[in-house]
């Protein structure tokens, strides 16, 4: 599969998306009085250009246009505001998780602690500044929204989708730092597949579908349409997300190996690895299993266990029935034929992508 | 002055005000399905409820009616939205404060810490959660001004307004932060009072009656006829609680005597202290300051050079200048007579109080 119906779409889109986002971004930092907020601004500015695929603004797009919008230049206005939201959520993930690199860069806490060192400020300042940053981009998110300029009662529908979103992925965050409290074996699958929901499934597919959908006004059934696609193709790209951690090339993923292991995430694999583990392995995934200082031997250790206890091919395998099954959803949907193509060609994607 | 209008207006709105704020959050907490995330709506409710004043939602309606708004109920429903607001700023303030009590109990970021102790949660952990629980209580905030039911031209401004407020809160946020990365030296005067201006002015005074005259559909006349009001008592607002903070009893205040001095925080008082200090004072100011360990005897020491510099009546006498500034600006405005006469002794009350 070339993914050509895909490709094409986010050829069209991202760049109309990254001029839209830019511009509001620069804007925004030309407006500061004094130079902190400006530096402020400009870190934003710096993480948003860092990279990322947009699929978040150009799946609002998708969904106004497979809902029968007429307008996508204007959709595509408002999908920046995912895409702010987005940034102010990974800004606030990174201090949350003490991530150092994204995308091969440094994280909006860790620029700040670097770029302000000779005034000796300390980590938490710095954790302090990316956490007013985030709060920030939080408030572009919904001015960028209303300043699309849909009629007035689309627009407090979408706001408050966009609110939704935020507040569910919320509880996924929550569930998700809770969970590393627990002991390993404490851990259930369908503890960790709902984390995978919230988190995953219903903020990077079903949110931004919903958003664009809601933008064109459309009927229930087209939200249902895109839920049935989005929840199991969604945990699906999550679960690729955690293989991909676990055993992606660090030169593509620009995160370190085995920082989801020393960070003690509760991802499935380790989950079922765990389940599956004799004595002595679970002994040692407890040893190694959030531990900062972890050795690369260790990681590999882990490694060898995830996939000798058949964890790795069970969340493949799981992988695998989710995306048919919500490619297999969009047979009989309400949406329009280029769209679908569009998603189901994204659905192959997300389990064969390497980052 | 017995302050007899304010009160009875309080009076009247903080029961009707409380009463939708915590049901709102009752019933956010209802829904959730995780005990998790149960505890942390439970931790947003209890932290609604310790205390506080309530200005900003009575402020909301009192900015309602006094632009001449007819459904003050409906307006007070609506300003739960400026509370979970505050929630929000005041949970992630505590923070980047490191501040252990508000209100002479826990901050979120504590209580999470007290709380989960049993799990061995980190330090860092428990902020994580309680940054998660801040960001909840913002997407509840747009929430609850939607579900207020304005037609929804009013309530699109409406977002817009409260959005724009949080934004400029933000900017005085980060720059309230970065102050204190410079030496105590190269702190001005005005970069003090722009601080309090964003952070306290626009905020807490100005920012509700522009959304309570938002509701009501107000001209531009009123909507500047608030700022002339807020702005000059806002900061005088500041300028007391800085006063509080340093001179103020601690059984009334809830807060340990010194902590601003202990945080290094760049109050006007301290600022003005080291202005016009000896070079002796001054070495004395520069070692104590933002020192965590530092002893109540230096906190005493301190307190004594912002009284000798003249610091102190240089603040109560901008306070009260700026008061009296605010209160003239009433007179003309094209606002209800009884809001202003409210507003006029909001302001008198602002600079007598001690907490």
């Amino acid at each position: 599969m070339a993914f050509e119906n895909m490709k094409a779409f986010f050829a069209e889109w991202v760049p109309k998306i990254d001029r839209e986002l830019y511009s509001f971004l620069e804007r925004k930092m030309e407006m500061q009085t004094d130079p902190f907020n400006r530096r402020v601004v400009e870190e934003i500015l710096r993480f948003a250009k860092s990279g990322g695929k947009r699929v978040r603004p150009v799946l609002v797009v998708a969904g106004y246009l497979g809902a029968g919008g007429e307008e996508p230049e204007r959709a595509a206005r408002a999908s920046i505001s995912y895409e702010l939201l987005h940034n102010y959520l990974l800004i606030h993930d990174d201090i949350m998780d003490r991530d150092e690199l994204r995308r091969g860069q440094p994280t909006v806490w860790k620029s700040f602690l670097d770029h302000y060192v000779k005034c000796e400020l300390e980590r938490h300042d710095a954790e302090s500044l990316a956490m007013a940053a985030g709060d920030l981009a939080e408030t572009y998110a919904t001015e960028a929204l209303i300043d699309a300029g849909f009629d007035p009662e689309t627009t407090v529908l979408a706001v408050k989708e966009l609110h939704e979103i935020a507040e569910r992925t919320g509880y996924g965050q929550v569930l998700d730092i809770s969970l590393e409290f627990l002991p390993i074996g404490d851990v259930r699958e369908e503890d960790v597949l709902r984390v995978h929901e919230l988190k995953t499934a219903k903020y990077t597919l079903e949110g931004p579908l919903h958003l664009g959908a809601r933008l064109a006004g459309a009927e229930e059934d087209v939200f249902k349409a895109y839920s049935d696609y989005a929840i199991p193709v969604g945990i699906a790209f999550q679960l690729q997300d955690d293989i991909i951690g676990v055993f992606g090339d660090e030169k593509k993923t620009g995160k370190p190996v085995g920082s989801d292991i020393r960070e003690g995430k509760r991802t499935l694999l380790i989950v079922k690895a765990y389940e599956n583990a004799t004595p002595a392995q679970r002994k040692l995934i407890k040893a190694v299993l959030g531990r900062e200082s972890a050795t690369p031997e260790e990681i590999e250790e882990i490694k060898d266990i995830i996939v000798e206890t058949g964890a790795l091919d069970y969340c493949k395998q799981l992988m695998e029935k989710l995306v048919e099954e919500g490619v297999a959803s969009l047979r009989d949907a309400p949406v329009e034929e280029g769209v679908k193509g569009v998603l189901a060609e994204l659905a192959e994607y997300i389990i064969r992508r390497e980052k």
